[in-house]
């Protein structure tokens, strides 16, 4: 047993997204020690990463320091280190900082991109998944203006060509962030380049936009964007990327910037558990989220392939990750107490909404649909509400409200370019 | 004659610090056209730097896009590019995005840190001139108490050893920050270390700190900087820095942390302009701050050394700099509208702040010498109004209230380490 000083047994959680911070946040006072491992020291609200890469928000507005969320909690320890593997034998996870034992285990440790067997293709059409990711495709996105404006008039088009490959809700909304950053914010500031004639596409390899939402509501993000003149393509497959722009099955787009908003994958460690795994890497689940064999073992959110009552997947969104992190933190109290297990996990799926830019967004919950300015006001008001700490609110509202003002972006940096931290 | 199409000749501006903004600021709407030219996107509001270093302030906050400042003068263009020589004979710049010819020209590329001949020391003491080195400068600070909560007890002291090397403005307020990030905003985040056990050192190499000030408030800061256990040492010279630590004359200190905040060096393009130099590398101007046997090129700021009206040489302070472009910008016009020339610039001493910490600062302007509570409040209102944009200065104001009520600090991120971009 993995039992600390106190002979409290030991839960260990890989991942402090959504999925990994509910887990821990429902841990709290449990009878057991808690560690939370993450290789970065803070917590990530994603859903809003697009409006860093789009210079909206600062990185810090939308991130809080891990072990400052359970600074009172004292059975939560907080490592920052990165998870490398999971021996399931020896009951130990092999981390940058060392080894660390369990008596229970959680995995939820997200998913990265996938390029579809092309992972060369990320050089040059870059994902969206940490706040360098973010400031990265920032960087990318001013320094073509920057670059336009100094080029032969030639190559201006190519310059100002913007491909965002991926139609789901944060293609669409990277999309027509980019659209309004070039016809808005940016339209006053050059003198030899006219941001406002800068091409924006979105590429989708399906039939149709937004494919789980309703029909009539993605048709009216199409409207949206379009009206935006952001070119909206839909069965159009990415077949190679490189430095200079995309090839599709129908042609070639030349383009300075591409985005990838495509595909996900699990990450390493759950896609290396050793037990069956859907296409995407995703670890398949018994109906506690736990790994067949190993009721001491949970994976969740990205990482899991979970499946609602009805056979159907659950979603790889945050709603439906909480939801996971709350109920084995349920199973894990109930064993620690004694108490008998909790019914197998049920998703409630509350809803999906998504923003196509400045007071446009559409909204799905239930019976309930909205659009158009009455959704983008709920969408706002949804998503300041589940920013973590008073501060994040306040200060993402005012940046919002003043952004909404001005047609402004607060963040128009363009800083250096790095690898992800090493080692820690 | 560089002249553009319309006729007007061309002044190029080299930097956008706070001396070449007050330049191009001041040649808005004159007949004539004016480049500036400068490796980033975006002036920065250096004095503040040091409380994005320490987690206080976001980049985003003490930085403004250039382009956006001008946006409205139809004669000012931006380029975003490095300068890398003056050809003074062929009256043309070198730039990164190609050569620039110019009828008048104003360098201001600042200052970068000097090592005093030992630039190997830099990969171990970084200094503070950017954005990029404020967020390095912050990663590493707070990845120490990271590495020390995962490390065994042996290394836990030097982890948690801050040393900042300098003690003039900026280290005393970098090592008061350091101090109260530890005392205050991470003393309950940790569980195998107390952050408020920390030890921050201060190191100068002279007689005493703060040599510009008044001898009794530079004893007064002292004071407070004890108060908050900051090791204050003077006539300590280092005479080396590697990466566990600084060798001081009289012994070494083991620390995770260096800071450097000792010396500066004008810049590589002033340094090489042909004509005489002071120790630290400014270019030696005339009166009317142009070089020697040029008085179509003017230097500034940091780049210069200027010598007031009884021969002291005029400090490299903001102020200074502004003041320095008002004048040369006044200088360009009058040659362009034919009026006769104004007298020799003549610097005129506001006066010296600094801030030692929460509620706690020195001021000296004139005959007000301020300390305290009130001089603190003095330096908050002061820093608030030179920043560039209403909605900067909302945003600092209310950051800074909230971590004055809360002892918090708002953007806690450890994120990716990078070299400074090339090329652009």
């Amino acid at each position: 047993m993995a039992t600390d000083e106190a002979g409290r047994p030991r839960v260990v959680v890989l991942g402090a997204g959504f999925g990994g911070m509910e887990a821990v946040r429902a841990l709290a006072r449990a009878p057991a020690e808690v560690i939370l491992v993450d290789r970065r020291n803070h917590h990530l609200f994603q859903p809003l990463l697009y409006q860093v890469a789009t210079a909206a928000l600062s990185p810090a507005e939308i991130a809080w320091p891990i072990r400052h969320v359970f600074r009172r909690e004292k059975n939560i320890r907080v490592v920052m280190a990165r998870a490398l593997s999971v021996d399931l034998a020896a009951r130990r996870v092999k981390t940058t900082g060392g080894e660390v034992a369990y008596d229970q285990l959680i995995v939820a440790t997200g998913a990265a991109h996938s390029y579809f067997g092309k992972p060369e293709w990320e050089a040059f059409a870059p994902g969206l998944k940490t706040l360098e990711d973010a400031t990265a495709i920032r960087r990318r996105v001013l320094s073509a203006f920057e670059k336009a404006e100094c080029a032969p008039v030639g190559e201006q088009a190519r310059l100002l060509t913007f491909v965002i490959v991926g139609g789901g809700p944060t293609g669409v909304e990277m999309a027509g962030a980019v659209a309004e950053l070039a016809r808005d914010a940016l339209k006053r500031d050059f003198r030899r380049i006219d941001p406002r004639f800068a091409r924006v596409l979105l590429l989708e390899a399906g039939p149709r936009i937004l494919p789980t939402f309703p029909e009539h509501l993605a048709a009216y993000a199409q409207r949206v964007l379009q009206a935006m003149q952001v070119e909206v393509r839909t069965g159009a497959k990415v077949i190679d990327c490189d430095a200079n722009g995309v090839a599709l099955e129908d042609g070639r787009i030349e383009a300075e910037t591409l985005i990838w908003a495509a595909g996900v994958a699990a990450s390493e460690v759950a896609a290396e558990l050793p037990c069956e795994h859907d296409r995407a890497g995703r670890a398949k689940v018994t109906p506690d989220l736990s790994l067949p064999g190993h009721p001491e073992v949970f994976v969740i959110g990205d990482a899991a392939a979970v499946t609602d009552a009805k056979g159907a997947p659950v979603p790889g969104i945050a709603p439906a990750a909480k939801q996971q992190g709350k109920y084995v933190a349920r199973v894990i109290r109930a064993r620690l107490e004694g108490r008998s297990a909790p019914p197998p996990f049920r998703y409630r799926h509350a809803g999906d909404l998504a923003t196509i830019g400045r007071s446009a967004a559409i909204v799905k919950f239930d019976r309930l649909t909205l659009k158009g300015f009455v959704g983008w006001v709920f969408w706002s008001i949804a998503h300041v509400y589940f920013l973590i700490g008073l501060r994040n609110r306040i200060v993402v509202a005012l940046e919002w409200s003043w952004s909404w003002i001005t047609r402004q972006r607060a963040a128009r940096l363009i800083v250096a370019e790095g690898p992800p931290p090493s080692g820690l």
